[in-house]
């Protein structure tokens, strides 16, 4: 994949989580979402950072302690290691393109 | 910075570079071009791999064994440690955002 924006499945039954780059110490990958949300009381529960930005669309994630960031695109968020999240919310319509960097 | 597609100054004498996330392991940062380009003859050849996105504009990296990679919104590129490159052009009429990707 050279282009991050491009070739999405036309059916996309559930969320895509694409590698772009993976060593022992980072992991970069693309994530598409179309209406797709965390399954409720679901929790991302995560050894490493992660530094999450949307490219397209927009997303809400919920934290653990009950605040919920809305992100559009260009907004990004950094996410300690051990910091419960989920996706509350993906816009339903259109697609959202993230990217995501897990790093230690 | 929340939104890395705002805040871009008016005034743009040199390339912007501005760290979003930095700590032993990565760093992330925003870099901001109107035109610029790296001095002629001049490389970066760097300790650690470097992952680079575009999302907004287009630019030109040329490598040192010759090839050059034109890159527009949503084109990312992994430039491994130690293999020169530099920006040869940027869009001269727009400002192209980078995002870059340090890694070990």
């Amino acid at each position: 994949m050279k282009n991050i924006l491009k070739n999405i499945p036309g059916n996309l039954p559930e969320e895509l989580f694409q590698t772009l780059v993976k060593n022992a110490g980072v992991h970069i990958e693309r994530i598409v979402s179309r209406g797709h949300a965390s399954p409720a009381g679901e929790w991302y529960d995560q050894d490493r950072n992660e530094f999450v930005l949307v490219l397209k669309g927009a997303g809400h994630i919920e934290f653990g302690n009950g605040r919920t960031e809305s992100l559009e695109a260009g907004d990004w968020l950094e996410i300690p290691a051990r910091v419960k999240h989920r996706v509350a919310w993906t816009a339903p319509d259109s697609d959202t393109i993230w990217l995501a960097v897990h790093y230690s």
